[in-house]
């Protein structure tokens, strides 16, 4: 009796579940020391205690009424203003609080922006690999995905794929870095060629292509490496962001949309981004946290862990011969698969208590994802596990 | 740019917008407590103390990264486990955690279940007057609103009318009491017949008929009433719940779903809802104060104050030879219009700084909402205004 849409959706979860299941059997089984999970994208460092000292000194010296109370949709005034000032002083922007609409995480806050953009049959194009989510983003409002092939040399954006299929219909176009899954992050000379393409294009049909930046890993670079801010670069940007990662928030759901002046349409796209955030039943982002992050907008997670993580693993999986980039930012490795199918590899890895991601869940088979928000020690008992699969695979058929 | 669909939205919004800016206005003039504003059905009192005890307690006792982490698109285990029991504690039900899925509020929790349920073209029947917001979750779906027109003698559901309705596509029928914008706690009686006219249907069309319980405001009812338990009386119940009103929690976001066993399709209603909340972007609702109203389940706001606001409001009104129900619950007050056209008394009463609600916001013209979670203090010092714009109006064209 569930919706007909709702029954594929239903099935390719059953998958994710069934991976969690086996998780926790394993782990029943031969201990959870003994099992090294790498599937989940879940932050394991603690909240900064910036966090708690923010959560106490609200709910001392703020009005219950008005800390737990309706906003505008778009947010409260104050935290909105707070947002803005921040980025225009870590990114040289010129924002104002209207620009910023607070949403619950970066996923409320896609779906805000697809609420409020998309028309049916309007086409948003990603770049594979990517999240699988934002296929239902799209769809949930009857727009059409449109992937580019992933360009397996650095994972980098492939242009010339990407220009020959933005079309008349072309509405938006998702970038994600630093990327999930591939931890990298897209070059300033990726971003100037993919915005002077854009451009070219808009000019070209006479239409406004947005596009969409997904940061939630903004603060999670490393050696140095910081991904470029998009609105500097191209007019139709939209910026969504979440402190899922940078203040190990996930569950409370806290994020933001930036929609600059310099949009087509400003006005109309932020009032209807408000409104959108109010019919799809978020109503607003929730309100403690609102007042949260305005106290903590230069807090972060010990992003030092997630790189001793990062470094230790690469390593470690090069050691034993397999074959990766090194991620420049986010917590995810996406390795290449020593067998063609894998599938197969994940299979074979599972037998050795070692979960990962296949990359066909992210529209690029070949490959898989290993998130390392993991704790250290996980790291360093699992190496020896994964050389042993090496050896036991060492046979299979080489790409 | 934006969206066609979004484009009627945005003006409907602009209308609303326009009378909070209005109040604002009127503010800046007359000075705040000249402007009696009864237009916001945002709560005035304050979150129990237990609230903030809880939200201490819980960042002294658990673990950062558990309390703001992810947990199962449903909402952590031991939260649900809690709700379910309150209920049977309190209702005699027989649900546990797996039936409850927590939501983003009630607006949230119905657009999870309008997503999960509805095919587009099916439809949905609701009770006029009812929440504007009904017909954007349904339309956000595709689904088609389909009214039955108000029974102004009591405000209990039209059944004859409604049974006209009934057709082989109605999906689901909402109910919402006690009733926004009227006050009515709908009969047992009504329930019961309401039932038996669903149940009838549904074997004559061999379809399931969803009775959705929308029931924010189940705490507040008045003189020793209660709504009945929905699930009670017909099998095909899902009950919409939110904390907003009984913990004064509106801008936490903090609601949740029930979803019994006796569903038809139980089992893929609630694998549905799961991914549901995931892919419309709200992923969970937010973990913080999941935590927080497992441990407020036995708390509740000030209901007296509310009373007292209702009797004083209500014979005040009287007193002036205003024409209304004596509400049974929730906050609001459903007067008949001594004008014809309500939109005219609205404008009449704005000129003594009075802000009302047409009734034509909730189909229903000809009758005005009254929002009284305000402080008493404003109650009364309106009362004489009531009094001024009734004499006003004294030459007004009767109805």
């Amino acid at each position: 009796m569930i919706s007909e849409k709702m029954v594929s959706y239903v099935q390719g979860s059953s998958a994710i579940r069934a991976m969690f299941e086996e998780g926790k059997r394993l782990s029943a089984i031969y201990g959870a020391e003994n099992v090294y999970d790498f599937s989940l994208g879940n932050p394991n460092l603690p909240a900064p205690k910036e966090v708690k000292e923010a959560v106490y000194r609200i709910l001392e010296e703020e009005d219950s009424v008005f800390v737990h109370g309706y906003m505008s949709n778009s947010g409260y005034e104050d935290v909105r203003g707070a947002v803005a000032e921040s980025l225009n002083r870590r990114f040289g922007t010129a924002f104002h609080g209207e620009n910023i609409v607070m949403t619950v995480g970066a996923a409320g806050g896609m779906n805000v922006i697809m609420k409020t953009l998309l028309n049916p049959g309007e086409e948003v194009v990603v770049f594979a690999p990517y999240f699988g989510e934002y296929r239902a983003y799209v769809t949930n409002y009857d727009g059409v995905l449109v992937t580019v092939p992933p360009n397996t040399e650095d994972f980098q954006p492939d242009l010339a794929e990407f220009e020959k299929r933005i079309t008349p219909k072309t509405k938006a176009v998702i970038v994600n870095t630093p990327n999930n899954p591939t931890g990298v992050i897209y070059s300033e000379d990726t971003i100037k060629s993919l915005a002077a393409l854009m451009r070219k294009k808009q000019q070209e049909y006479g239409t406004s292509i947005y596009l969409i930046s997904d940061e939630p890993y903004r603060e999670l670079a490393y050696d140095g490496k910081e991904a470029p801010y998009l609105t500097k670069y191209y007019e139709n940007t939209i910026v969504g962001y979440s402190f899922s990662k940078s203040l190990s928030l996930p569950g409370e759901r806290i994020g933001y949309l930036v929609l600059p002046d310099e949009l087509d349409d400003s006005e109309d796209v932020r009032a209807a981004a408000n409104v959108a955030t109010r019919i799809l039943g978020y109503v607003n982002a929730p309100s403690l946290f609102q007042r949260v992050i305005a106290r903590c907008l230069e807090a972060q997670v010990d992003v030092e862990y997630y790189d001793r993580n990062r470094k230790t693993l690469y390593e470690g999986l090069k050691n034993v011969g397999l074959d990766c980039m090194k991620p420049q930012g986010a917590f995810y490795l996406f390795v290449k698969s020593p067998l063609e199918d894998e599938k197969e590899f994940c299979a074979a890895a599972k037998r050795h208590n070692i979960l990962l991601v296949p990359g066909s869940s992210f529209d690029c088979p070949g490959y898989v994802r290993l998130a390392y928000c993991v704790s250290y020690e996980m790291i360093c008992r699992s190496l020896p596990h994964f050389a042993e699969l090496m050896k036991e695979i060492g046979g299979g058929k080489k790409k």
